[in-house]
């Protein structure tokens, strides 16, 4: 037999149950911990006009773009990212809102890369981001949801660690070393490297400072270069009793221009020290984007969906957890019903339909059948419960499938029958 | 003030708190209805390769697509609609799966039409299919959930009525009157259009088969002539209690080429007659879609999120429904910390992360300020308490936003005091 003529485009995932089931876990998860930590939900545009994205990034993404022109010949592109798109809709909404606005969104992003094991060419990602409010109470509010987040996978200490630095460190060292300030996206581009580059070349590259990479590895290793915001976050998070989930680190500098201040990177700490979230301080951003309109500044985060999810399934507690979850929703209904008797069709639709609008997940055969191959349909459906209408209607069976056990009942006060069932654990039905 | 200078692409939403809310209120309905009649989610890609848009359709839509040659090269199109996605997908999966798939999906579409109250270029589409089946009992099953989720939405008997046809009665009508095989699509499409084209226009059309407008208006009106798969879903879903909310209506045949037999559409038998939702039975697009690998009969029907809305806004009891669904979600918070002494900032700060830790929906003030100014954000955040946490920490203050009134608790025992206030109406904390 020939393969289907048709295929995904590369990159791109058919969310069959399970899969979607998966992305449902991390999305319930992740807005469920927003809306605990009083986040409010927005949604930007999935298109946008191509310029957004350019004005924003300085070109750093545009090789990456879905890019396009539309029927009406505008340039447009498939979102990269959604804080391009945030700045453009707070500078337009804000009025409306007290600040600070602290927003989160769940939204699928597109970059044309090469997929990879952990990297698509589609991905989901949970932002969030406080914006209005500049102080370092905000960082450490924005750090304290990554943590919850991770927390509430079920991840604990050991697991994961939040690296945060501060450019504003690296602002200071390089004024005291004389960099011009033209050249501090090059500067900090060059400590973004600090680890995978080779020394030589770094080295060279300092030169044209009159720096050496002692110098820079020494002002690293330093925790006395902490920022007075770093310290600030460390205070309040350290009062959450968050102290041991956060550590200085002044190498991370994190790639995009935008950045203003405090950066952040939630790291892996057992396999490969990925990086399963970042973000920080982008006080700029809106007013650029609004050419001067609006002025808010903000902080934010952002955490794919491919990363955290190897790292739940490489992670035994927090994929024990996952499963759990998973198996609560692989059911694909709580009643089978069984038509054991043809001429009771119409009252088995009935129950059905009485159990469904009671809230209760029903389902039955859709053509007559044998009854043990009806039993075998329930087998495969999920559901907890078969319940059986034959010739003795109205009084029904209910076999509970993982105990071969049943007891009997009336379809008279099924839902109040059923609803109690399904409340209890099937171990006292065993009496 | 000069506006800012971006906007959102014609036909595209921000959607900004209030809007997320009324997406999730339709998508949660959608979500918690197809679960409780026995469907199971998935997803497909929003972008796919333009073949397979066009295979399906015949190229109906190809003037709305957006469509695009992305960065390899390849012929890509944004998913107009999601069943030719769905048929790839069942195609390539399916043995997986017990039969009859019960399945659904919640998902974005895009088409380039011209932006107008109730439709966009972009939309949200619930699409509910069935597959592996092909009686009668399918589409009763499917057209069921289309009548269970208008009642979701509050909808009642009298709001809407599902108007449903079979193409097999024209097939039949069409072969008892010489009508050449060949000439099908042409005469189906001439059907579609009854209550729309100029009476001439139909005449003259249908005079080319020797038929006239009064013979294919005379087999429209007579209920003799429903197919027998109408008959059946009748009788179905009378048994269920539904007999009300269908009709016959041979008028219906749907635009769309791939559908092979039963067809409908659920009406707003109120206002404008809108289709707030339609379907049918396509029986061959899975074998078309795999070039003859697979081959699965199907119904399906696809709800869009522009029309649900407008009537749910324009019915007051479904609109009432919605809105106090919104009012719940609403509060940025339940429980609002204000922070009387700064000096217990940290405890506070620890506080608010128990309750968060607790399932508990808390926020706070980021800075030092008055406590009134406190309390004028407890009233923006829509929390329903204050608590107050002062120089006498552990000692603290609820205060119930609504009425005014207090009571006194202690840190220690906060989460157990703060859950039990959650769970009760604010009644009975004023005695």
């Amino acid at each position: 037999m020939a393969g289907p003529s048709f295929q995904a485009l590369p990159g791109f995932r058919d969310f069959i149950p399970r899969e979607c089931a998966i992305r449902n876990y991390l999305f319930e998860t992740w807005r469920s911990v927003a809306r605990r930590c009083g986040y409010v939900e927005y949604e930007s545009p999935i298109l946008e006009d191509t310029a957004l994205y350019l004005k924003k990034s300085g070109g750093e993404l545009s090789a990456q773009l879905f890019r396009f022109e539309d029927q009406g010949g505008r340039d447009v592109t498939l979102r990269p990212e959604v804080t391009a798109s945030l700045a453009r809709l707070v500078a337009e909404h804000q009025r409306q809102f007290p600040k600070p606005l602290k927003w989160f969104e769940i939204g699928q992003c597109f970059r044309y890369e090469k997929p990879q094991k952990g990297r698509g060419r589609e991905f989901h990602q949970f932002n969030v981001d406080i914006l209005g409010e500049a102080g370092p109470a905000a960082d450490a509010e924005l750090i304290s949801l990554a943590i919850e987040t991770m927390l509430a996978f079920g991840f604990v200490a050991g697991d994961f660690v939040v690296r945060v630095s501060d450019r504003h460190a690296w602002i200071n060292f390089a004024s005291r070393h004389g960099v011009p300030e033209a050249d501090m996206p090059d500067f900090l581009n060059l400590v973004d490297k600090i680890e995978r580059e080779k020394p030589q070349v770094l080295t060279q590259k300092l030169a044209a400072w009159s720096l050496t990479l002692d110098q820079v590895r020494a002002f690293i290793a330093d925790p006395a270069n902490a920022s007075t915001a770093y310290t600030a976050i460390e205070q309040d998070l350290t009062a959450r009793g968050f102290g041991d989930f956060i550590e200085l680190d002044l190498s991370i500098v994190r790639g995009l221009a935008y950045y203003t201040g405090v950066v952040f990177e939630v790291f892996d700490s057992k396999k490969s020290m990925r990086a399963v979230a970042g973000g920080g301080r982008y006080d700029t951003l809106v007013a650029t984007i609004s050419d001067g309109a609006v002025d808010l500044p903000a902080t934010g985060f952002a955490m794919g969906d491919y990363v955290i999810r190897n790292l739940i399934e490489e992670t035994t507690h927090a994929a024990m957890q996952m499963e759990a979850w998973l198996q609560r929703q692989a059911a694909n209904c709580d009643v089978f019903v069984i038509i054991a008797d043809e001429a009771r069709r119409a009252e088995s639709l009935k129950l059905v339909t009485d159990l469904r609008r009671a809230g209760i997940s029903a389902d039955y055969p859709l053509n007559p059948a044998k009854v043990a191959k009806q039993f075998q349909s329930a087998e495969k459906s999920g559901a907890r419960f078969a319940l059986v209408v034959g010739a003795e209607y109205p009084a029904l069976k209910l076999k509970i499938l993982s105990s071969r056990t049943e007891e009997s009942g009336d379809a008279a006060n099924a839902i109040e029958w059923l609803t109690d069932r399904l409340t209890q654990p099937d171990g006292p039905l065993l009496a």
